[in-house]
C-alpha cells in the first residue's frame, strides 16, 4: 500500500492518472508550465510499453494524437496557453472527425506569453470558444492532487465515451504545488474502453453511424476497415456532403451528444449550499481559498457556501442555476477577468446578484481577497 | 462621379474600403470564402506603391503583417475559419504588443473545414475568445456592401487610435454577393493615422507609456529608436517584468482601452424601435431578412423594431439593455447556434424574453424563416 | 466687488457666513481640525460688536452658548469628535428646553483622539444618536466653500426657525482645504431672525405654547418675563411635569417638528440623476470625488448620477427613496464604515442593493477607489 | 440553600452579579434610577476587599474606573442617561484602548432630565453611536432578575474576552422592581479571568499585538512592564501613528473583534418561532408584556411567537433575519419610539413588514396596548 502514497506535484499526477487511464501515446512540445509533464511521461511511457514523442510544434502534437487516437490508442498531449492557441485547428478538426483525445492546459497568465510561471485561470473561455465554427467541448478541472488524478480518468473515459477532444484545464498552482496522492488500486476507479465496431472485415463499416444508444463504434485505422476522415461536413461514411439535412444533422450531432448529457458530464463539489445566503462558485485552485473562507465563516455562524465546478465545459448551468436558486448573492472566484463569471450570469435568474472575486496580476487569490470582496458586496465597504 | 460606382463583390467593397483607408501592405494565404480579397490585392496594391506578399500558411501571414505595422505601415490579412484558427496564438501577440492591425474573416460553416461556400455566422465568439487568455478586440461586421466599405475604413481607424487588432467578420453571402457600391471621394471619411512619437533620435522612447490622452504614440521599429516589442507581460520600456502591480496594470490597460469605450466603438443601426414591442437583433447578411420582415410587418402595423449591430466586440451591452428595456420580447438572428445571443442575455434583464432565429444548414435564413419562429414567440404555435 | 472674494480655508468660510447669518456670541474650547473657526472668531467677533469667549472645556463652552442663546443671541460652538462627545449631556439639554444654537463638529478620525489633522466622516450617526433618549436634530455638511457658507447660514436660519440645535459635520478636508469663495451680499441669502414674543411685560408669557404655525415666540432671559427652563418634561410654562399626557405631547412635539417638515429641511444636489443606472450618494469632502467619477463616466455614455445631501438629519428617507426607485445599485460614499449607508438602506426598498465605498484610513477616498469598488459591485472583479 | 434566595430589586441583583463575576473596583456618582447599585456597593465592595469610590461626576467616574481595570482590576461604573451621556467621551477612550470595563445604565425617560422615575428605553441608539468615529461596542439587557443575574455576569466575560466597554442596558422598571432571585453556587456560571501576558520582566511587551485566537494579553499598568496607552491610532507598542495600513486595521480589529463573533455574543430567549405567522421582538421591561401576549394568543391558536434579544449591540441581524424569514409581520414591542426598530428592518428583507408597538409616555407598556397594534397590524381595524 506505501507504494501509492507519494508526495506530487500535480502534473505528476496527472501522468500516474493517465496511465491508470490507459494512456500509450502522448506526443508533445514542452512549455511552462505543463513540462513536467512531458518530462515525467518520457520517462513512464517506455516503462509500459507506451510510446512518447517530442514534436517540432503543438500543431504537430495534437496531429500526431490525433492520427494514434484513430490506430486505437488513448491519447494526450499536454501545453499552456500560447501552444493551446496554435492547436485551435486541430482542436475542430478532432471534434469534427470525433477523434477521442486529451489535450492537457497547464494555464498561465495570457493573452500571449503573457507571464509563463505565475497561475491564472485565463483560457477557460478559449477551450470553448477557441475554434471556429458552432461546436461543444468537454473541459474538466481540479483544485487538488486527488481530484486532478479522479477528473484526468473521467477525461480520458468521456472521450472514449463520446468520441470528442477533452480538454484538461489545470492552472499553474495546481501543476506545480505538491501535495499528497493516493494512487488508487487498479479497478478502484471504473475506466471506459475505446468501442470497437463488430462489423467484420470485408462488411461495409460507417464510421459516422449512430448505435442505437447514440455511440459511434470505431475501427483501428489502417487495419481491416478502409474509410474516410474529413473536417468537412459529412455522412455516415464520411464522405464530404453540403446538403442541408446532412449537415443539420451532423452539427446537431456534435453539439446534442455533449449538451443534451450536461447533467451526466456534470462533475462539481458542493459545500454547505443547503441554507447559504451566500454562494462562492469556483474551481481550480482558486476554489481552495473558496473553500478556506467557506469553512472559516460558517464557524463564525455565516451562511456561506462553495459549489466547486470540475466540469466547466458543457458548462451545468441547469445544476448551477438550482442550487443558486435560495441565494442572496452568487460570487464567482476566479484567476480571470471573469469568464465563468458570465455563464453564471446566464444560468440564473437575476444575473446583477452575481459578483466577481478575482486576481488578475499573478498572484494567487487568497482567503482575505475574497473576504474583502466580500465585505464589498455585502455592502459593508472595506 | 462614375467611377465612384462600381457593382462588386463584398470582398472587392472590402479592399476598395482598405486602399481608402490607406493600407500599404498585405500578406495572406487563400482560403474560400475569402480569397476574392487578396486576388484583388495582388493585383490594387502595387498600382499605388503597396506591399502584396502570398505567405506559406496563416500563421505567417498575421506575423508578416505584425512586422510589418511596427514599421509604421497600415496592414491587413483576410481568411476564413480554419485560417482564423491558425492565426490565434499571433493574434495574443497582436494584443499583448499593441500592434495596429485588420484580419478579415469571411466566415463559412464549421468547426473545421466545414462547408467552404456556404455562408455561416459561427464564428464571433471566437473572435472574442480564440487567443488564450484575458484580453479585449474590437470585431466589426456589416450587411450591406455601402456600410461594409465604411466599416472597414473603420477597422483601420479603430486599429491605429486604440493599437488593437480589429476583426472584420463578414460572411460567405455578403462577401460573395455582389451590389452597388459608392466609393466615397477622399476626405468624405475621416481616416485616422498612426499617432507617431514626438519624441526625437537619442531621447528615450518609452513604447507603453501613454499620454494624457491614454494613447500610446509609435516610432517606427527600425528607425530612429531602439526598443523591446514582447509577447510577455512588460513595462513602459516594453521590458518583461512580472511585477503584480505592472501585471495588473498592463492587463487592465489592454481591456480598458475598449471595454471603456465600448459606446464610443459602438457602431449600430436602428429601425423603428421608439415604440417596438418585439426588436430583432441582427448583424451582417442575416440583418438583411430582419430588416425585410421588419418593414414588412410595419405595413401590416405590428410594432417590430431591428437593431442592427454594426460593433460586435466589445459587445454595446449598454445600447443593448436600453434599446431593449421596454421590448416584450427579443430575437436574436444569425447564422449560428446562438453565439451574440449569449451576449443579448446577459445584457438584457431578463433573460428569459431572449429568443433565437436562426439556420444552421448552410441555407441563408430567409425572411419567412424568421417569421415562422415570431408566431411560436408570439404564443400563436406552428 | 473684488472685496468678497476670498482664497480662504473652509474654517473660515464658516467664520463668515456664520457673521453674515448674525452669530453675535461664540463660545469654544481649541481643538484640531476645528480651532481656526476659533481663531477667526476671537478676530472677527470683536470687530462687530459680538462675544468671543474661550472657556474651560467643550462641557462649558456648549452651555455657555445655550445661555447666551437665551438672552436673545445667535450663537456657536466649535469643537472636533472628542469634544463633541463631551457636549451630549448639554445637547440634550438644549434639544429638550429647545435653544437655537449652531454646532460645528469639523470631524476627524476617531473613536477617541483617534487621529486628529486626517479627515473623517465618523461622528454621522452621533450627531442623531450621541445624547440619550428619544429626539430629533438637524445636521448639515458640504462639500465646497460656497455651499459651505450657504450651508451655515442655513444652520443658523433652521435654528431660529425650529427652535433647535443645529450641528454642522464638516470634515477635515473641507476644513482645512483653501479655495475660492465669493462672500454674498446683504440681503442676497435670506436670514431668519429670532421669534420674539408680542406678549407684553406684566402679561403671562408662555415659552412653550405654540402658535398656530407651531413656532414657539421666545422672551430673552433675563427681561422683562420670568420663566422656567428645565431639561425635564415639562408643560407650556416649562415647569416639570410627569402626566403622560404631557410627556407625550412634548416628546411628540420635539420631534415632530423636524420629522414632519423633513423635506422642507432636506437640502441635497442631484447630477445626472434622471436616467442614472447607477446612483452614488455622498455629502463632504467624499462627494467631491463622487461627482468627478459621474462627470468622468457619463463622458463615457455611463448612466452614473450623483445625490448629494447636504442636510444629513432628519434624513431625507422619502426623497432619497424617489431618487434611487429606478437604480440598478446605490452606492454610499462616505468616509466611515458606512453611517449614511444605513439610513440609505432603510430608505430605498431594496436594501440589497445599496452598497458603500469608503475608507477608513484616514486618507481622503479617491475618485479612483470609487471606481474600483464601483467595478465590484458591477461583478466586473478587481 | 435558603442563603441564595433573595426578594430583591433588579438593580440589587446587578450587584449581586458584579461580585459574583469577580468585580474589585466600583467608581460612580448617584443618579435615578441607578443609585442602588452605588448604595449596595458601598456596603458589599467593602465586605469582600473591593473598593468603592463615589466620583465627583459621572466622567471622572468612567475614567477612575478604566485606570483600575488597567491594573487588573474587573471594574464597574452606574448611571443613568444624563450620566451616560457625559461619558461619551471617555467611553471612546476605554473602546480605542482596548479597557476592559462594565458600564450599567438603567434608563429612564430622556433627553436630557427628561422623566427620573419612570421607565423607558430610549438610550438603546446611544449605546451604539454616542461616542464619536468608527466603533463597536456590547451592549445587553434583561427582563427578569434570574436572567438580569446571568447577564450581568456575561457583561463582565464578554469584556474581559475582548477587551472592551459592556455597557449594560437595563430599564427603571426591571431596575426598580423586586421579584425572585435564586443566586447561582459558586462555579455554576462560567467566568473569565483576565489574560495575562506571559511576558517575564524585561522581555518586550506589546500591549496592542494578538495572538493567535485574536486576543489580547494584559499587564497590570505599574507592574513589570512600561507601555503606552493612548486614544490616538497606535500600533501593536500603543505608540501612535497615523500610517494608512496601521489606522485601516486597528479600526477594523477593534470593529472586527465583535461584529464578526456578533453569532457567539449574541444572546437571545425564543419563545414559539417554529411556525409563527407574526413576531413580536421585545427586550427588558417590555418583553415581560409581549410574553405575556404569546402565551395568551397561543392558548386561542394564534401563531404569534416572541424573540427576546438579551444582545442589543452588537446586533444580531443574522438570527433576527433568519428566525423571521417566514413571518407574515414583526413587530419590535420597545419604549421608544422606534430604535431596534431601525436594527430590525435592516436586518429583514422586507422592511415593509416590521411594525412598531410602543410607548412614550413614561407608562409601562401592557399586554392590551400590544393586543390593539396587533389587530391593527391584522388588518382588523381598531
Amino acid at each position: 500500500m506505501s507504494r501509492n502514497i507519494r508526495f506530487v506535484q500535480g502534473n505528476e499526477a496527472c501522468v500516474e492518472a493517465a496511465i491508470y487511464a490507459g494512456l500509450s501515446f502522448f506526443a508533445g512540445y514542452p512549455i511552462t508550465p505543463s513540462s513536467e509533464i512531458a518530462e515525467h511521461l518520457a520517462r513512464r511511457l517506455p516503462q509500459i510499453g507506451g510510446k512518447f514523442i517530442q514534436m517540432e510544434d503543438e500543431i504537430a502534437s495534437l496531429c500526431a494524437i490525433i492520427g494514434a487516437s484513430l490506430t486505437g490508442h488513448k491519447v494526450m498531449t499536454a501545453t499552456s496557453g500560447p501552444g493551446f492557441s496554435l492547436m485551435q485547428e486541430a482542436l475542430g478538426y478532432a471534434i469534427m472527425a470525433e477523434i477521442p483525445c486529451v489535450i492537457v492546459n497547464v494555464m498561465r497568465g495570457g493573452p500571449s506569453t503573457g507571464i509563463p510561471t505565475h497561475g491564472s485561470q485565463g483560457d477557460i473561455n478559449q477551450a470553448r470558444w477557441g475554434t471556429h465554427g458552432d461546436h461543444s467541448i468537454v473541459a474538466l478541472t481540479a483544485s487538488n492532487h486527488q481530484e486532478l488524478f479522479e477528473v484526468t480518468v473521467s477525461a480520458f473515459n468521456l472521450a472514449e465515451t463520446y468520441r470528442t477532444p477533452v480538454v484538461l484545464l489545470f492552472d499553474e498552482v495546481v501543476g506545480h504545488m505538491r501535495e499528497r496522492l493516493i494512487i488508487p488500486e487498479k479497478g478502484e476507479l471504473p475506466l471506459v474502453e475505446r468501442l470497437k465496431t463488430s462489423v467484420k472485415e470485408g462488411v461495409d463499416y460507417h464510421p459516422y453511424l449512430p448505435r442505437e444508444d447514440g455511440r459511434l463504434p470505431m475501427s483501428d485505422f489502417g487495419e481491416v476497415h478502409r474509410y474516410n476522415v474529413t473536417g468537412l461536413y459529412h455522412d455516415m461514411w464520411g464522405f464530404p456532403s453540403s446538403e442541408p439535412r446532412v449537415v443539420h444533422g451532423l452539427i446537431r450531432h456534435l453539439v446534442d451528444k455533449l449538451e443534451n448529457r450536461v447533467n451526466k458530464i456534470a462533475m462539481f463539489k458542493e459545500y454547505f449550499l443547503e441554507d447559504a445566503e451566500y454562494i462562492l462558485i469556483s474551481y481550480g485552485s482558486a476554489a481552495r481559498s473558496a473553500l478556506h473562507v467557506v469553512k472559516d465563516r460558517r464557524l463564525r455562524g455565516e451562511r456561506l457556501g462553495l459549489l466547486e465546478l470540475q466540469t466547466l465545459w458543457p458548462f451545468p448551468a441547469d445544476i448551477v442555476r438550482s442550487k443558486c436558486s435560495d441565494a442572496k448573492a452568487v460570487v464567482v472566484v476566479e484567476l480571470n477577468m471573469g469568464q465563468v463569471l458570465q455563464s453564471v450570469k446566464i444560468a440564473v435568474d437575476d444575473s446583477e446578484r452575481v459578483f466577481l472575486a478575482n486576481r488578475i496580476d499573478g498572484v494567487f487569490i487568497m482567503p482575505e481577497d475574497i473576504m474583502n470582496i466580500l465585505r464589498l458586496i455585502q455592502g459593508k465597504g472595506v
